[in-house]
This record gives C-alpha cells, structure tokens and sequence, in this order.
C-alpha cells in the first residue's frame, strides 16, 4: 500500500502537534520521497541543534529566526529559505515569533508514526 | 560535482524570474533530491494543467486559488497546502494575487538550466 497523505491538505482541518516548548507541528503533503511541515515558532523558541540523513529545505512564511548550519548562523526573515545537506548540524532560534515550512526528502518516517495516520 | 544551492537562499538576494504571464518564480534550495521554488501569482495568473513524474508538495503562503488535482478542483488559502502524486494532472487559477511555495522531488532538471548555474 502505497504511503500518502491526501491531494488536499486544509490547515484548519489539519492535526496541530506540541513538538517542544513554543513549537507546534502540523504534518502537510507527503509520500515516501517528500514530506512537508508546518512548525510555529513562539518568540524564543529553539529548534535544538541536531542532523539528520535527509535533504531538507525551509521557507521562512513570517517571523525572525537566526538558523544555525554547519557552523555558520544567519538571521532570516520572510522570504528568506534555507537548505541543509543531509547530515549536517542544524537548529534554528525564533527572534520573532513564526512560521517555518520545512521539507524532507525521502519523508521522514518519524513525522509518520502510527499516531498520524 | 554535487549540485545544491547555497546554505541560506535570500528572498532579497535571488533572482525572479518571469515564467508566464502574471507568475514570477525564485528558485529557492535544491539538491538532486529536493528542491524549492517560489511563484508570486497575479491575480488571474493560471498555471496551466501540467503533469510530470516527480512528486510535489505545495503550500500557500497567501492570496486564494483554485487548485485542480487530478479531476478535483478546490479553493486554497492561506495555510492550505496540497500533494501532487507524479504524472497526475494538475493546474492552478489564482482568484486573489499570492504565493506558492512548490517542492519538487527528485529536482526539477528543467529549473536547473545554465541560466541558473
């Protein structure tokens, strides 16, 4: 059976996750080979430095966030979007409160728990 | 050579590119895996049915459309975000000018050209 989510994905309708303090999830779009999410980031909310074996990239819909990559952080506000290469160290720390779009490839299985389907 | 974009992709700092009438598009992050593009749609703007065999996931950042998947046609707003398995049909008619953030796996070779290197 083939793993994925809906055509549609209505954010009022969509299950909002705590991930961690200040931080709420929602799962988007996904199949094996890509998956996006939703995170909003309360003021001062930390996206705990950490890496994963997946391509990722974010957008930045609003807020202030100071991304951290490899070593070198920047301050990014909307429009702004970033990439991270798989196994590289990353986090982010919210300025102003926001919203990030952050998408895998392949989809990250632990976003996939029985818990979400 | 590994093909990916920069680390952190400004909003400011990226070109834009005309790829229809009343759609303007950013390439954002990209590996071979995954990549990102912003279109800033008029109002009006329609990106024509289409299909491909990479799978996408989109978002919308602003404005209203009326997104058509495969024979289902909704509108979407802000907040909404859909999921385009590969080689369905699919087009969008935007009702209120906004943004699409549109992810791509595997990349999109055709938004890689020389144009872009």
């Amino acid at each position: 059976m083939k793993r994925q989510s809906k055509a549609f994905v209505l954010g009022a309708r969509t299950p909002r996750e705590s991930v961690g303090d200040g931080l709420v999830r929602q799962l988007l779009g996904y199949d094996d080979s890509i998956l996006m999410a939703k995170v909003d980031f309360e003021a001062g909310a930390v996206g705990t430095v950490h890496a994963h074996t997946h391509s990722q990239v974010s957008y930045v819909v609003s807020g202030e966030f100071d991304v951290f990559i490899d070593g070198v952080e920047t301050r990014l506000g909307p429009g702004d979007s970033f990439y991270i290469e798989p196994n590289l160290d990353h986090g982010a720390v919210c300025r102003k409160a926001g919203v990030l779009i952050d998408v895998f490839s392949p989809a990250r299985d632990d976003f996939l728990s029985k818990d979400h389907e």
